[in-house]
Parts: structure tokens; C-alpha cells; sequence
């Protein structure tokens, strides 16, 4: 039973986004009308946000990619949008043959108002007088994730996982109770538990930890969608489709939560790094390294920088793997001019990363996390803090072993915390 | 090569629609591009119009049928208009591969305003603007076929052969010189080439000759779409996309014509006899029969009232094979009431029809049309008449005989016929 976990009210508006494997299938279709009747008939008005169903959108790539080596991007964001317009339809004609009052809108038919940036457009605003109409009504209002139109009409994507971001744009819009995000797993958890046999689900989690597992490799939700939830102060919360249970609360509301003072681990194994060794110092070297590898559209995270001999610099950096050989050729054409003696290149590396919003007020989590992995042998490479995370860049072949031992010395694995919810295993 | 066949104009707008089975495939839509490509580098300014590729609408049916089983009007329309949406993008995704300027349009980016008849809505008015611009910028525009928007921006479809009605609609909004329809025959034809070995291709024929043969069984053209070049003077081609050829021009312009005082011979299977006989006679007797079977929604074709013994009347009339067995129980229940002594059915007939403007000026079309019949011993069993066209109801057993008697009777395979082009065989 789908029921609404945030709020002890009679009636809530809550948004439910159902990603492509929800509505996989026409079974799976039948299976979420039923989850959103449920909703409703414990007294909410329910917004719903759908994905292409699996396969549709690798579908409409490959039609592309047979005429065209490079899509041109509006023709192309034309084609895909087609796909999530597919699953309204067939979502609200299963909704209506239920008895449940129901209607579809396109992107375009809400206003979901974007930049023309055509395959990774961003959300301006959106109309959502028809939907409150609707609402008002009595119906379920089912809205296609992933588009949206530029000032002019074109019709824009917004990009891998682009269907969240609508989600919670939309319950940001219409100031919902909650934004529910429905996917194949059952929440958030304290690390990946295909790694980790006693990772835990959280049962809230601040959105700030969220952004930081997102970008360290978590991928539960796009970074995008939970930077918006935390703009707006959407409360989000990731729940399972296929089983029962609360999810895990991803929250701005830290009053209320009890921390511990590290919520999770979280690796990415997509990453490469470079080192470019021996430029003679001199104010703007950083930049002179950087800025065209920026110019390249590549994204360099963690940076470091040290004096090595007398009068030299070296300047370590890590890019996805996807970049990593454009990047290494970039280094190679500026490095004659910065004098610098050599390149070194690393692709089987991975980042680790701690997470957890009382970090804040904790001292030496980092020295215990460097102890940690050292006694297990595991040699740091890089390393890069903010206020609630600590990442490190490590051999890949070390990267499980590392995960499970700090999985271990930070007690996630045990259930005292108060904000764990439920143990894998 | 594509020809613009009309005028000898240098420059010249085009309307091409180009149908399912045209754009059925990577390697047909490539093809189309090309057309068109050859169309534009002869100066001419192109606007292109195309259905769902073959196949797709059915799928999208198939799958709306899983769910529903009278799947909600509003929803279908979503869901099957992402078929055309589909085949422009891919389209224009060609065009541009092959450094062709073009851009693709939805229905409702267009405006392509209907009324709120979901699965079958007629075309109130479109916004040409946009696609004025894009011309004047020298790029081909592809809209969707067979789709539109209603007064509160709901998508609409136009009903099976919509695509037709798009393409004309939007060559009277832009004035175009000529609307071109692609199709997988190479014109309009004296009789069906499958059934008359020497039918001939027509080089010319009137809307008026072209909506008879529609509305009798030649399915080259959908009949409003027909009407709407009659109604707004747009002069239309049918062509094939497949060979080259000038195929049919279909033009409101009789003067220019040479006409045969009969074009062709049209025939339809689908029809089904009802008479119901012996009913007192009484002023309004036509209309109680005919009353409740329009409320139903079914279209009755050739009426026939004839006084039978003393007192009473005979009715016969035909109607479409899928409405025959409506048609009957409607009849059963309403006979008591008026006194009916039985009503006949026969579902083994088919509509066999002539038709050329220049039975205006002949006196004799009709006598000589039954003489031939009656040699082969076709019995009539139903007749209907109007300026340009004779129209009788036979037994379906008789149809390709009746075809073939008429075709040699009035001469129709002789290329002596100055509008007459080529012929099959």
C-alpha cells in the first residue's frame, strides 16, 4: 500500500515520479495506476510525473543515431519526448478504465517553461493553473518527466534523470506536501549494498548529504533534482515501486533528525586521474592547466597542488573517465609551453567518500577515515573535503576493501542509530 | 526526380505529403529526404507533411488496447499522435545529416486548430507565421500530419487519411502552388489496375470526379481532404514515391480540361442491403426508419422508396458492412411499430459506379451503363444518380465483371482520351 509517510494530515498533494522500469511494461502500468488509486483513496490528491518506459528512449537513440552521427539537438530532444508521452497516455487510459478520473499533459500543455539548452535544457517555471484545476476536480493529473518548451515553443529534454528534476519542480510549483520518487530500490542506503552485505537504509537523509552522495557516485537521484528539492524546500523521499516500506526522507530539516556524525559511504568508479609534474611556479599556473580543459567542456573535481623541487610544481586533478583521454591529449599539447617535465596518467583509480552533515561539529573523522583505510594497506592518492564529506581518490582495485572497512569503523552496519531504518542482508 | 509539374514558374511553394509506407523505414525516410532535397534545389520552397511510419500507429493502438478496452478519446489522441511526431524528427534529422536546412513542427506548434472531436476533429485554422519565417530563411519545414489542437490546447487527431486533410489544409493557408500527395500508386486511375488489366492513369481529374470516386471506393485520397482543395481551390497531385511520373493532378479548373464524358469506373465491397417491406403507407415513413439509424450513428447511402401492393411501401437502402448488423436489430425492433410485413437482408453486394463530369452535358450515360450490365446479366438491384455520377448496388459476386464490362463499354482503357497518360498492363 502506497501511503504517505511525512505528514500525519487527512489530505495531502503529494507528487509521485515513476521512473522507466516502473512503467516498463503494460503490467507495470496497471501496477502503478493501482499504487496511485491507493493514494488517492486514503483522501490526497496525487500529481504524477512519468519516464519513457525502459528501452523506449534507447529505442528512439538508435532511429537517430541510423540517420544522423550527430543529432541535431532540437530535432533530436523532438524524437525523444516522444517517449514520455507515450507512458501519459498510456497511464491515464489505465487510470480511466479503473474508474479514476484522470488527465495527461505534455511538457509543453503545463507550460513546463526551459532554456533552449536542447538536451540538458534547465527548468525556468511552470503553469500550473490547469493542473489546479484538475486537482480540484477530483482528478489524478499525470504530467510527461524530461521536457519542456523554450520561449519560443521548441520543445527541449532536460537530460539524463531529467524526469526527477520535473518531479520536483512541479511539487515545488504547487508547494506539494511531498515529492515521491518511485524507483528499484527501496530508499537511501548507508553504502551501496551490492558492496556492502549490512548497508543500511536510511530513514532520512539532509539534502546536502544527498547532493554529496549524488556527485560521489550514489545513484539514487540526479544532483540536479535534489540541489532544486533543496532551492525550494521540497521534501523528497525515495521509495520503492515494486515493495513496501517508507523510503528514505531526504529532508532540509535538520531540527528534527537525530545525525550521526558520518550517514554513509559513497564511491564512484568513473574516474581517471592526471598529473602534470615539474612546471616551474609562477602566480597562474593552476589556470593556465585548467582553463582549457575547461574550454573542452571537461570537469575537473578534486585539484591539488604541491611544491615538489625547488622552484616547480606539480598539479594532480581526477575528470570521468569518458574525458580522460581527451584531457590527457590537452595536457600533452600545453605542457611544452609551461615547461613541464612530465605527465602521468592513471585510469584504474576510484573515489571514495565519506558523508554526513555532523561532520560540522566532529573533529578528526578525517584522521580516523586516513587511519582506517592505512591500516588496510589502501595508499591515498588525492584527497578533497568539504564541510560534510571527505573524498579520496584510490586505487580501484582497493575500492570495496575500503568501503567495508569504513562501512565498519563508522558503525553504519549497526542499527542503533535512530535514522537507520532497515538492514540489507 | 521530383517535378513540379503545374507551373513553369521558376520558383514555386510545395506542399508534399508523403504517407505510413513512404516513411516506413530508415532507408525510405532517407529516401524521402532526397526527394525533397531535389524538390528544393530546383528553386522551389518546400513544405513537407508525413504520417506515422507504418506500423506505428498500430503498435500504439495495440498497446492502448491492453489497457482499455475502449480506450478514453482525449488520451488516444496523445498517444497516437507521437507516431508523426516520431516521423518528423527523424525526417528533419536526415534533411539536416545531408546539410538540408530544416525544421520540424508538432501539430500544436503550428496551431494547427481543430474542434474537440477526439480520433476524428476537423481543421479550423492553422497559424502559418513560424512557417512563413523558416521559408524565408531557406529552410524545409515538416510538420506532423493527421494531428491538431483544440481551443484549450488538447491534442486532437483528424480520423484515418488525416495526414491528406494536414497537407491541403496547410497549402490553402500558405497559398502553396501545389500540394503534392506521395503515396504507392502513381495516380488516380480509370478503374483499379488490379481488377482492369488495361486501367489507365489520368493525367487530370475534377475535385468533383475525385470525391465521387472517393466516396465510392477509390482510396487514393481520404474525401475530406478532397473537399478542403475544392473548398479553398487548392490544386492537389497525387504522385508516387516510389517511381517517377506526373502522376494525377486534381484541380477545381475545368477549362483547361479536354473531358471524356465518363473518367472512371469506381466499385466498393463494403456495402450491405436492408429492405424493409410492406409497411403502410403514410407520409413520414422514410423518416421513422431512417431516424433511429442516424441517431446510431449509421450512414445510410442509396435510399430507395417504391410503392408496393396497394397501401404499402418498400425501403431499401445500403450501408457499410461494419454497420450491417447495428443496422438490423435497429430495423427488428422498429418494425412492429410501423407495420412491417418482413425486412430482407443481403450482406453479398457491392456498389458499382461511373462517374465524369461530362455526364452533365450527355443525355443516355445512365441507359447505355445498364444495357451493358444487363448483357453480362448483372442484375441492379439498387440505383442512385447524381449530376456526375451513376451509382448501382449488384451482387458482389458480379463486381470485377461489371468493372471490367464498363471500363471496355465506355472505353476507358483506349489512350485515345487526351487527359488519359499512361496505361497499365
Amino acid at each position: 500500500m502506497s501511503t504517505f509517510w511525512a505528514s500525519t494530515r487527512n489530505m495531502a498533494l503529494i507528487v509521485q515520479k515513476y521512473g522507466g522500469t516502473s512503467v516498463g511494461s503494460i503490467d507495470h502500468i496497471r501496477a502503478v495506476a493501482e499504487k496511485i488509486i491507493q493514494t488517492r483513496e486514503q483522501g490526497h490528491e496525487v500529481v504524477v510525473v512519468v519516464s519513457a518506459m525502459a528501452g523506449e528512449t534507447d529505442r528512439l537513440v538508435q532511429l537517430a543515431h541510423a540517420l544522423s552521427r550527430m543529432p541535431n539537438p532540437r530535432e533530436f530532444d523532438v524524437l525523444l519526448s516522444t517517449g514520455e508521452q507515450v507512458t501519459i497516455a498510456l497511464l491515464s487510459l489505465a487510470l480511466l478504465d479503473r474508474g479514476c478520473p484522470a488527465r495527461s499533459y505534455t511538457g509543453a500543455q503545463v507550460h513546463i517553461r526551459t532554456d533552449s539548452a536542447h538536451n540538458k535544457a534547465r527548468i525556468l517555471g511552470i503553469v500550473d493553473s490547469k493542473i489546479r484545476m484538475d486537482l480540484s476536480m477530483g482528478k489524478v493529473v499525470v504530467v510527461a518527466g524530461f521536457q519542456g518548451t523554450d520561449e519560443m515553443g521548441n520543445i527541449t529534454t532536460l537530460g539524463r534523470g531529467g524526469s526527477d528534476t520535473t518531479a520536483v519542480a512541479l511539487a515545488a510549483a504547487l508547494k506539494a506536501d511531498e515529492c515521491q520518487i518511485y524507483t528499484d530500490i527501496d530508499g537511501v542506503y548507508t553504502a551501496d549494498p551490492k558492496v556492502v552485505a549490512d548497508a543500511c537504509r536510511m530513514s532520512q537523509v539532509t539534502i546536502e548529504e544527498m547532493l554529496e552522495m549524488a556527485s560521489n557516485g550514489a545513484k539514487v537521484m540526479q544532483s540536479r533534482a535534489v540541489e532544486f528539492a533543496g532551492k525550494y524546500n521540497v521534501p523528497v523521499r525515495v521509495l520503492s515501486t515494486f515493495e513496501e516500506g517508507a523510503g528514505t526522507l531526504i529532508t532540509v530539516d535538520e531540527q528534527n533528525m537525530q545525525h550521526p556524525v558520518v550517514s554513509g559511504v559513497a564511491f564512484n568508479r568513473d574516474e581517471a586521474k592526471l598529473v602534470i609534474q615539474g612546471v616551474p611556479d609562477s602566480p597562474g599556473v593552476a589556470a593556465s592547466v585548467l582553463k582549457p580543459l575547461s574550454e573542452a567542456h571537461i570537469e575537473v573535481d578534486m585539484i591539488v597542488q604541491t611544491v615538489a623541487k625547488e622552484g616547480t610544481t606539480d598539479l594532480a586533478f581526477n575528470v570521468h573517465k569518458r574525458d580522460f583521454k581527451l584531457a590527457f591529449s590537452i595536457l600533452e599539447n600545453i605542457s611544452e609551453d609551461l615547461g613541464a617535465q612530465c605527465i602521468i596518467k592513471d585510469e584504474h583509480v576510484a573515489k571514495l567518500s565519506l558523508v554526513g552533515v555532523g561532520m560540522r561539529s566532529h573533529a578528526g573523522i578525517a584522521s580516523q577515515m586516513f587511519q582506517t583505510l592505512g591500516r588496510e594497506g589502501i595508499n591515498i592518492q588525492l584527497i578533497s573535503t568539504s564541510e560534510i564529506k571527505i573524498s579520496v581518490i584510490i586505487d580501484e582495485k582497493c575500492l570495496e576493501l575500503g568501503v567495508r572497512a569504513l562501512h565498519d569503523a563508522f558503525q553504519l552496519g549497526t542499527v542503533e542509530q535512530e535514522t537507520v531504518e532497515s538492514c540489507s542482508s
